[in-house]
């Protein structure tokens, strides 16, 4: 296990953690303290330095909060992490609680007593959140403590070094705008917005607005720091100096270089120059909006003018996502293929691990191949049925003939593309109920996946036609239907979003995003089909549609044609015959070729 | 005309109006005065009496708004009404804008000068409409100004009587629940959100929890009132004595009645006792808010309670609605039946206001019919095409052998229940493009109305089912997908929705709403299939399905079966098969029971 990983920070909890954390809990006269696992750049992802959560706590998920008061530890959690947390080897020393269905604050309507102070990190929360919890203890008489400094500092002491990595300069040829143009137009938006400041700490949108790429997260290429614009397109950037050095030279006419620390002093400089800040509500600190309240600065939440900039992909960036798709489609073939080939053999013991580091050992032939985009989901029968299964060290599960295997992966290539992909595999015919979910999603799939749509249609509107033939059958998926990739950057890329839930976002030519429907049997199997898809003009001016970017095979085992009607066939043939089209300029190997020739002929003549 | 219809006061329109309501601008020491469509009580019908907008501005539109300013009248409609607007004898006196495109606030950013007064009435505003207002005012220097007298008091001089029709007192047996058991369940939820009260002036609402209904709205069987409710499930009524008096013997042991005026001054009385007050922030007084607000009372903002409450409709209720869409169904195929009648004749000569007033007669013949639930929509040909057409006083158009005629009407019915059906007629075979067109918004209502889908499913989630076909051919239509419909009240109810906006309220058993795709041409025809349906429980417990209340034909020459798969033409047998067992039980006259019967054979054998 990686020392740094959140891991491995998880594994060493013991009780003395949160003694150390409660002994400042008291010095500072404190009765409880909020400790979520985002950081203050407030993104899915946190270097190890800042896994507080896990460091507290012993849980490990992607998401959550802990809340430490005197005399008991609380973990909250999403649905996704509830076994995970009331399994971990501690959970008898953590109160578990549903992050959505018993969240923090309503915890506190209940627990926090008149006169109690509840510390938080101003830079941690958000706006959002500091105002949810805000009406709590105004109804109980409790009172939020902003904190001067890191609870964690002094008591952690083998904590990891912050990331140190030097950024790196992309050119305007490869991000296909200079980052000149970009301030410009970001410093228009925030004109037509009425406003006068941009606030913006997520790491992803940072990396785009400048054009750097970094190694500070495991599976996101940024270099950390936070930014402050205006509507001259000047930049404040936080940022750790030597890390920033080789960018400084490029930058250095727009962006003025502060340490990260300086965050609150600098922003009450500008606070006095401010009229009207525009900040992302839930992905802000709530510090950054105080400072400015308090000097009479209009502070406007909304969707963030960055988030959206960045997620119309120009021409250079679709391009260099669908070569990278591409090319990752060959892995695909050539790692089902060889996975074929192993559970072929007399007596195959392939483990969820071992598919896992071939994969890795495949894409590592790609000279521009980083690392993954998020860790590899390889699981076989029952684990396929969790959300974000990871296979443990000592292998998991073995796959044999009669498994269904669920590979879910990505990739980060340095040419410019981030990839997603899922195939659900079997090796012998499968059982019917396996076949008969397979197809729905796979129905699914397509019904979403051929559609033409007006421009500027919403993600929610969109999410049930994946459904559709799944809810004939009384069936669903607990999660969304997709979601948006960067180009080179993060994987699960806001704001576009294919999901149930209201999305505000319009769908717009350009923009990139996946389309996964799934069926799950718990203890029994997983089913997911994603592919990656750029949304193109469709054929009538106003109108959209999905392109694939990806091209692996559907497992031939796993259709029942009988479920399919002659529309959703032809979009497998032509999917099929696509795949091969594409891939034949990829120089696969010939035993490879052959096999993807014969997983791609038309449904009829097999 | 009525003389106290909403089209009079606007035909009635000078610019002395005008030119009184700016004295009392000047009198008032105001810039600019804000005039909405809608009155005190936030909803979609206003009284005559308070038909400000139509006597200001001569609009007789059902939603807009006005600023009047020392130099300048404008007017804010939204798409539906622009060519309306546009097109009113006194277009050139007013300055029209888009009211969302370029909004009220917008608008004021520009034109409103630093020091700028801006009258408007907190009982009329929104807080959500208030806050918006205000913050372009902060930008710009302007001040908000709330009026303490309506400024059309003085100047209105023919101004209709207010309302002043009784309260009728419905039992509990036909509401199928007490007006105590609903006073309790409304104080169980105030307490379930931490409040302490709860603010509710829109009158469908308040006809909901009193188990009142009346006659004061042309199309909603209301008696006008604002309540305001405390966690005991104690009621201050504002509204009318004499209007009240039938009802207070049975509310007077919860119910304390003030006069409307009272309103404010017992605000500030019960400021004292709240804590926190539950009130919808789009559709409640700003006044409100800011007695409560001054007085350290916490205001929430969410979705109402009561809405949500009647929009879940109890066995009763079900019953009695299904009834009489089911009896209103006998009378649209009387209708369908004379109208092709009166078409065979050989010189037809049918206005749609013809239309309009024999389906007035028809229904007549139930005894507990009481008027339509909105203006009729009987439109030939182009006439369909526009969104809310009404037939003017001189008939309209005159429906010929080859028009394609579209009826979207809808009554309000004593015995319970509210109904709203939209049918699409032809009575020669029409061209190729209509019958598509028809087919494709059928595909759409049927994908729609055949799909089961999971409990609490958000409306936006599955209105695109119903235009998948039309956007195949890259053709779509320009409104919602259905609306909830109440129980001998607003035929327009909230919160259920099916539509591409964002959608908060989860669609559970037991509501009721309509299913109507469509499809338009400019200039020549309009398409539109409409169904009233209850949401019911489906085959499988968490599963929800639409079971049709309304049963009138769909017409054979609109249907192109090349375009229909075998689950869509069983769809529409089935649906045939159930017009024709659900009208047997009305006893309609043999020449008519004959045409039923013709119209609902099975497609294969027509």
């Amino acid at each position: 296990m990686n020392p740094l990983s959140t891991q491995a920070i998880a594994a060493g909890w013991d009780q003395d953690r949160v003694a150390r954390l409660r002994a400042f809990l008291v010095g500072e006269h404190l009765d409880a303290l909020i400790v979520p696992r985002w950081d203050n750049q407030h993104f899915e992802y946190v270097p190890p330095t800042n896994e507080r959560l896990a460091y507290l706590t012993g849980f490990s998920g992607s998401w959550g909060l802990a809340v430490l008061t005197r005399k008991e530890l609380l973990l909250f959690v999403d649905g996704r992490y509830q076994e995970q947390a009331h399994n971990q080897p501690n959970a008898a020393a953590l109160s578990i609680h549903h992050l959505f269905e018993n969240p923090p604050e309503r915890w506190l309507a209940g627990a926090a007593k008149s006169g109690w102070r509840i510390g938080f990190d101003a830079e941690i929360l958000s706006p959002d959140f500091y105002d949810r919890l805000e009406s709590t203890c105004s109804q109980t008489g409790a009172v939020l403590v902003p904190l001067h400094r890191d609870p964690f500092h002094d008591s952690w002491t083998d904590r990891p070094e912050p990331p140190s990595g030097l950024a790196v300069v992309v050119t305007s040829q490869w991000a296909g705008q200079s980052f000149d143009s970009k301030c410009d137009h970001v410093a228009a938006r925030i004109r037509d917005l009425g406003a006068s400041h941009l606030l913006d700490v997520v790491p992803d949108n940072v990396a785009w607005l400048l054009n750097l790429r970094g190694s500070d997260l495991e599976y996101c290429p940024v270099v950390l720091g936070r930014l402050f614009i205006d509507t001259h397109g000047r930049v404040d950037l936080f940022a750790d100096a030597d890390q920033m050095a080789p960018a400084m030279s490029t930058l250095s006419h727009r962006v003025t270089l502060h340490e990260p620390r300086a965050f609150s002093k600098v922003l009450e400089e500008r606070a006095q120059e401010a009229r009207v800040l525009v900040l992302d509500g839930a992905r802000s600190p709530q510090s950054a909006r105080n400072i400015m309240e308090e000097s009479g600065v209009r502070v406007v939440r909304r969707s963030n003018p960055i988030t959206e900039l960045k997620a119309i992909k120009n021409s250079a960036e679709l391009v260099a996502m669908a070569d990278a798709a591409l090319r990752d489609s060959g892995v695909w073939v050539e790692l089902l293929h060889w996975l074929e080939d192993r559970i072929g053999e007399s007596d195959p013991r392939v483990t969820e691990l071992e598919v896992e580091k071939q994969l890795e050992r495949l894409r590592r032939r790609l000279p521009d191949y980083v690392h993954p985009s998020f860790r590899t989901i390889s699981a076989a029968d029952a684990n396929a049925a969790y959300a974000h299964y990871a296979a443990p060290p000592d292998g998991g599960r073995t796959i044999g003939r009669k498994s269904v295997f669920l590979l879910d992966a990505g990739g980060q290539f340095r040419q410019g593309g981030t990839t997603d992909t899922t195939r659900t595999w079997c090796f012998t015919e499968p059982e019917h109920q396996v076949r008969r979910d397979a197809t729905l999603a796979l129905k699914g799939h397509i019904a979403l996946a051929r559609q033409v749509f007006p421009d500027g249609t919403l993600g929610h509107s969109l999410d049930a036609l994946a459904r559709m033939a799944a809810w004939d059958h009384y069936r669903d998926y607990d999660h969304g239907t997709g979601h948006g990739v960067g180009h080179f950057l993060s994987v699960h890329e806001f704001p576009q979003r294919l999901q149930k839930a209201a999305t505000e976002a319009p769908l717009r030519k350009g923009m990139v995003i996946t389309i996964e429907p799934g069926l799950y049997r718990d203890q029994e199997y997983g089913i997911r089909h994603e592919i990656l898809y750029e949304i193109v003009a469709a054929e009538v001016p106003g109108w959209l549609a999905f392109r694939p970017l990806a091209f692996v095979p559907f497992n031939r085992l796993l259709i029942d044609l009988s479920l399919l009607n002659d529309a959703e066939m032809r979009w497998i043939d032509d999917y099929h015959g696509n795949v091969r089209e594409q891939l034949a300029t990829l120089e696969l190997e010939a035993n490879v070729w052959h096999w993807l020739v014969a997983h791609t002929q038309p449904l009829a003549m097999r």
